[in-house]
């Protein structure tokens, strides 16, 4: 905590490490929650604890509004069927680029931007039956990128 | 928001995307933060905007508890020589996995362990001249893994 007060949080809860179990209890997507965090999931004759995208955007657009950012993160979570738990995006000035973070259920999904080159990395990793890849039209039409580099890293690997 | 709402989220600001520029005025390491946000990195011949470390965890300990988990991932971030600006930390029940995040001036750390398989996948993205391999040494502290596999990407190449 000391480290964060100088700095000026927002936040009345910088570091949130409480228990969520009793606040998740009765939640829709609890029982789904705790499925995916207990088990590896097999495909392709792979075991593994999930999937995790690590996204390039170059020549990308509207990378300097934290609230548009956050929109089309959330969009991307929803449609590849994750839990949305908490979000958070950091403004550095005014016009300047976004740090965020959703987390998920289901893992995670980040984004940094460098609007001067227009440059965003986006980092997605999803466990379980999500896939992360059905993210990527949402942030396709927020970020209207003219190149995209993939790259696929499976997360856990038993065999 | 309304997708947080049902999951009786602790935090008062579950969606922060507000400026912090104003909020950061005056904090020692606002120069720091802005110039690593400006420019890309140079090394080995290499411009890139920063390197992103994709840490397994096997045999590791300790993976149950989110106040000792957050604590690890400060201590790690601190000794890269990162500014953190957020933390969130997820228990999705108890004794069972965390998921959680920093978020940093110079990007983040991320966890999510199974500590029904004494596994966690960690990943540390830093830009600029911070050095995220120097985060290794407190997490093989606070987790005592007894194999840990690295992968090394170096997102935003420019050549």
């Amino acid at each position: 905590m000391d480290a964060l007060t100088p700095l000026g949080m927002v936040s009345e809860f910088p570091s949130e490490n409480q228990d969520h179990g009793t606040a998740l209890a009765g939640a829709a997507d609890r029982s789904t929650d705790e499925t995916c965090k207990d088990y590896f999931v097999e495909r392709d004759g792979m075991k593994f604890a999930g999937t995790h995208l690590l996204v390039d955007l170059w020549g990308a657009k509207n990378l300097t509004d934290p609230a548009h950012i956050d929109a089309a993160l959330r969009e991307g979570a929803l449609a590849s069927g994750a839990t949305i738990l908490h979000g958070h995006f950091h403004h550095f000035s005014p016009n300047g680029g976004v740090s965020g973070v959703l987390v998920l259920a289901e893992s995670h999904i980040s984004i940094h931007t460098w609007p001067e080159r227009d440059f965003a990395a986006i980092d997605i990793f999803m466990c379980g039956a999500c896939n992360p890849h059905d993210a990527l039209p949402a942030l396709q039409r927020a970020f209207g990128a003219e190149r995209v580099e993939l790259d696929e890293q499976r997360r856990g690997r038993v065999y």
